[in-house]
This record gives C-alpha cells, structure tokens and sequence, in this order.
C-alpha cells in the first residue's frame, strides 16, 4: 500500500519571522524560500502582506521566485487584508489565501465583542472574497484549540460551502494533550459535512512542549497537512518542529504516511535558518541539536560501537549529519575510550587499555571533555611499552 | 477528590551531568543538588558511582547533603557496581539504588551476547542484591521501549518478587510514539501479577520531540514517577524537561495529577543549570525559554493586552517569570505600540497613533526590534503635538 502524503505547511518565514529579534531582510528571506522549496515543502508561508510595507514586498518577492511550493499569505478576516494578499501573491505558480478568525468563546468575546452567528458569517464572507482572487483557500479557525468541537464543525461546514480548500485548526495557545487534539481532528472528520472536499490542517504551538507530538496525534487521527517551523521557532514556545515531525513520519512505518521532504537537507537547513535569523538552536534540541548523535557515557558508547543500532533508532546521515559523534568524558568507558584512542593511532592490548583507563579518568575528572590531542598525553603518562599505529 | 502525586525523579546530575561538555565539579553539583531539594523533586539521581572516582565522591557528599530528597545511585546489574552504591549512599537519609540490565532483544543480543532467561536470573540476582544494602531499590529494563510487552512483563514480576520497589521502563532509544508508550504502561499495569507492590517510573529520550507527551502518557496510564531533567538536558536529544511535565500536570487539572515541585521556581532553576552547565536554553523552549512569554505580533498583541488569557495559558509568575513582554516589531499593531508608548510616556489619541503607527512601521521594517528607547525617536519624528505623560 503506498503512503499517504502528508503537506508540509512551512511557516518559517510568518510564524516563525514575527518572533522577537528574528527579523529578516528580504535577501534574506528569498535565500531561505529558495532552501525550503529545495527541501520539498509543499506549502510556503511567505507572510502577512497587510501587516508592513516590507512583508508585502518580501511576499511578492517570494511568490515570484519559488518555483515548485504553493506561496500562502496570512490574512485576517477583512476585505482589505485579502485585496492586499492577492496583490502580493499575483506573480505565485500556485497562490493561497490563508484568511480566518477567531472561534473560541474567550476569542469571539474578548478580542471581537461578537457572538458565534456573527464570527460564521465574517468567516464565510472572508473565504468567498479571497476565493475571487484565488482557487486555494485556506482557513483558520483560531483558538480552534479552546474551540468546542460541535461549534467548530459548524464553522467548518459553512467554510466548506464557501470553498476553503484547507481547514487549519490551531491549538493557538500551545495548550492541548495529544489525546485531545487528536480527537478533536477526529470529530471534525466524522462530523463535518463536505469534509472529504477539504483538508484538515494540525498547527500546533509548543507551550507545554507538545506540539509535535499534537501535530503527530493529528496526522493520525485523518489531518493530512502540518504547518511548522525549521527549528521549532514561532512565537512564545514555537510552533512544531519540522524537521520533528517529518522524521517522525519516516521512522514510524506502520503510520503509513510520509512527505515530500529531501531529509538530507534538513541538518544544514536548520543551521542556515539558525544563523540567519540568529535563533540558536540548543545541543539537545532533537534531530538539529549539536548533541542529537551524541554519545558519551560508557555504557551507550560500549553499545553503539558493538552495533549502532543498540542507541540509535536514526542513520544520522539520514538527516545531513555526517557522523555520529562519540565524545570521551569522565563517564565514557573503557571501550570508548579504546575507540577513539584507535583512531587517533594506538591499538591498545586489555591490560594497556586498563593502565591508560585508570589515567584517562583522573584526567576526564578534571576536564569537560577529553578531546583527541589529549589521548597522546594521556598514553604518554601512562608509560605502556607501545607503537602507535601508523 | 485529592489529585495523585507523581514523584519527579530528577536525573539532572547523573543521565544529563554525562552530556558532552556539561561535566561539573563537586561544588557546582552541591549547589544544585540543594537546588532541587528546594524545588521539591522526590528523588535526585546524584550519580553512577562506580564510573569513576569523581563521581563516587560527589554522590557520597550529596548523600551527606540533601534533607529531603531521596538520593539514588545508579549500577549496572553487577555486583562491583551495586556494592559501590551502596558504598557512596550510606549517608543518605533516605538512599535508593538504580539497577538493571538491557531486556530488548537487540540489548540481549547485541550488548550481552546472552538469552532471556539468563536476563531475568541477572535482573534477579541484582535486585536481590541491591535489597541487602538498602530497602528502597529501582530496576530499570534498559531500552524497554523496543522490548516486547509479554517478555517486558514477566521481568517486572520476577523483579517485584525480588524486591524491586519501582520499575523503570525506558524508551532508551526515544523511539516510542506517546500511544505505544502508554499502552506499553497499560500492559504492565494490567498484567503483571503484584504490580501493585511496586511504581512505574517514565524514563524517555527526546530523539523524536516526543519525551514529554511520552512521559505523560505514560501517568495517564498509571505509572506515578517521572525521570526528568531540568532544561531537558542529557544525552543526544536528552531527557524529559522536569518542567514541562510538572506544567502540563498543573494545566491540567482534568488529569488529577500533580507533583510537589514549587513551580515558582522553575525559572531560576533552569538559569542555574543552564549557567553551571554551560548549557544554553533555545529561547523558543518551552516553559523556560526567554522568548516563552514573550508576544510580539500585532494580532496576539491586541489579544493579551485586552485579555492576558486570550492567548497565554500559564500565568508567568507561576513558574518565576516576572513579566510577559510586549517586544515591538514590524508585526505589531497599533494597539501594542499604544500600549509601549504608554508606558515610556505617551498617551496618544487615535489619529496621533495612527501617524506615530506609520513612521513606527517605516522606522521596524529596518530593525529587528523597536525597543523602548527608539519610541522616543519615532514620535519626535511623527511630529505630532503632544506631551509626554510624566
């Protein structure tokens, strides 16, 4: 049975740009466009064209340099938006329109001071507007997260009727279990006239630190597109990983879904978003963090050098990382410390390697890390009878 | 109905201590050993005490230290080891060991080139063991992520009789999806014959982005420790975050759960470790990253400004952040700006914002951040008659 695609809704540039201090210059911004079509996203984000001068620039800029992923612009549910959205995306292959509203009660309240008939009808106009511009329409129902679920297959049917192509329900408020946002992406499955006309869209925010595994309870419960960010980022806590939930997909066969992505270009990827937008990416961030193929305490290294696949579920070159990286500290074992001492040119015997073992931790125990011009000095002070290999 | 505590079993100096370049000396791990304490986690896994000399002598002073905690050492299956511990944690006011052995079939195979049965009467013997020395003892089934449930099941029972006080099931590898480990909880829960007797414990690796909706399936399927780091630091992708799952607990009040971590330490903590570790903290991290509370775009501006709930969730002094921040960007509308303004001194009518709102723009679209200082400048510029406030 072939796989079932799931659309990567790449939102770098949107969500993920309109973070404190991660600002781009429109140069900028065409290089990553230009990567991330590179990388196989099928949908690009490029901004919100009302919001500035400058992101309606940068829109039109990258609507017309990409060649292969739709260019998708945020809008809010006002005719004004739209019109400039459309402007902006006039040069795109493939334009979308991504125009919405708030749902939830706390929404429809405190930020409209509407009730829900009124938050349906400013929906359905906005989708029928920005459908006289374009085919491909998408729709957010924001704070779907906090939306209760027979309200928001209302919402859903009448933008349906309307022509919304893609239906995104954002867990805006990061707040979600996966069980919950899973099954609320099953209810609107079941209970959503028209839906097999639209598709189900997960955008989830990291608040609590779930929003890829959300993103996943989504896919799995029938939503066929995530939207995310390159390393995570977004406002507050981020939105869901991409390079997360794209390797989640690949390692997981029995979810029989798979994307687009190119995943060898997903390390270097992660680091040129990083470094353009100065958003550092911490060691143990999954999949990109300088640590992700690390191993360092002796009793994983001992099991990776005896089979990699005892510590490690992923080929790191599946990723763009050229090498796992087995780092010596004072936790490594005799068998790490075997391991690199070969490679650095001593083959070293079981007593030899327990002489210069019992120097190695003195050593390790003072120092971070035991680097390899250390092991010459630590052989050296242990004064066994040796050749060094070559 | 009075909420189920979940012990937090903070691993911070023992699985995130052994992560490239965040080895500590004694001192720093005193300090944050008696950090912990204060913060309220149940048990501190201090460290693996036959590794190496250094780490023998920090376990043995933090047992020496700390007043509340319980203080656990970790061993192999292995006599040395466990007499080590038990050696290390004789002034423990209340002292656990942490032992166990691989039952996955590739750790069976691959790591201990041995068979099922000979597992069990090695996980047996180390138990039985380990109760010769102390009453509270932890066996971990390394890599149970990837072992089969029915053989999973059979050592926790063969451990139970042994002694075994709480079982901890790893996804070593962080393969786990949060369905399959908490179904993997469920089975243990449902069929292992005095499991009563003793607690599941979490244990998961962050390779995918999965650990903490890992961690947390598994409480909401019955286990009642989590094993966690601050930052969720350790090897490769690391750990679960401590602070994330006692957050989620907390947000939650469906699930009645909870732990007795004083939440409103969490911040500094996290600094701390960070600082001591030299360990940096992606701003876009959840809970304890710098941005976490931070808003920026127009739209969620306006949102939290009018209603702090409308988009955050947590109250930030809840976990000891003393303000959420309003940064001014070229995202944020007009309200945001007012709001600023506001605050460094200006109280502006409607259509003064709407001229000082243009040249903002104007003056954001070059810069990454507009802060408080370049306000001043912008309304000099908009020439708009005014006065300051103060």
């Amino acid at each position: 049975m072939s796989k079932d695609i799931v659309q990567i809704f790449d939102t770098t540039l949107r969500d993920g740009e309109q973070v404190p201090g991660c600002k781009l210059d429109m140069d900028q911004k065409l290089v990553i466009a230009e990567r991330l079509d590179l990388l196989g996203v099928n949908i690009i984000e490029a901004g919100f064209p009302v919001s500035s001068p400058g992101d309606f620039k940068s829109v039109e800029a990258i609507a017309k340099l990409v060649k292969n992923a739709t260019v998708c612009g945020l809008t809010r549910a006002v005719r004004k938006d739209i019109e400039v959205a459309a402007e902006a995306l006039k040069h795109a292959k493939t334009p979308r329109i991504h125009t919405g509203i708030g749902t939830s009660d706390s929404h429809i309240k405190y930020k409209f001071n509407s009730n829900r008939d009124a938050i349906i009808e400013r929906a359905v106009a906005a989708v029928s507007y920005a459908k006289t511009f374009v085919e491909d329409v998408e729709f957010y129902a924001e704070d779907a997260g906090r939306t209760d679920n027979e309200f928001l297959a209302r919402v859903c049917e009448a933008v349906i009727k309307a022509g919304a192509t893609v239906l995104n329900i954002p867990d805006t408020t990061g707040y979600c279990l996966p069980e919950e946002y899973g099954g609320k992406i099953k209810y609107l499955k079941e209970n959503v006239k028209g839906i097999e006309k639209a598709i189900l869209s997960c955008h989830c925010h990291n608040d609590l630190g779930l929003a890829t595994a959300n993103s996943i309870a989504g896919v799995m419960n029938g939503a066929r597109q995530i939207e995310c960010t390159i390393n995570g980022i977004g406002e507050r806590a981020g939105n869901t990983s991409l390079e997360e939930v794209v390797m989640i997909m690949r390692q997981h066969p029995d979810l029989n879904l798979d994307t687009t992505i190119n995943s060898k270009l997903l390390y270097d990827t992660s680091k040129m978003v990083s470094n353009k937008m100065g958003m550092m990416v911490q060691p143990n961030k999954a999949i990109v963090g300088a640590n992700a193929f690390a191993h360092s305490s002796g009793i994983h290294q001992d099991g990776v050098i005896k089979n990699r696949e005892t510590y490690e579920i992923m080929d790191p070159s599946d990723v763009g990382v050229t090498e796992s990286s087995i780092v010596l500290t004072a936790r490594s074992g005799r068998a790490a410390l075997a391991y690199r001492a070969k490679i650095v040119g001593y083959e070293l015997t079981k007593t030899q390697l327990d002489t210069v073992y019992e120097e190695f931790l003195a050593y390790a125990d003072s120092k971070k890390e035991v680097k390899d011009e250390d092991i010459h000095q630590i052989v050296e002070t242990s004064k066994i009878d040796l050749q060094r290999i070559s």
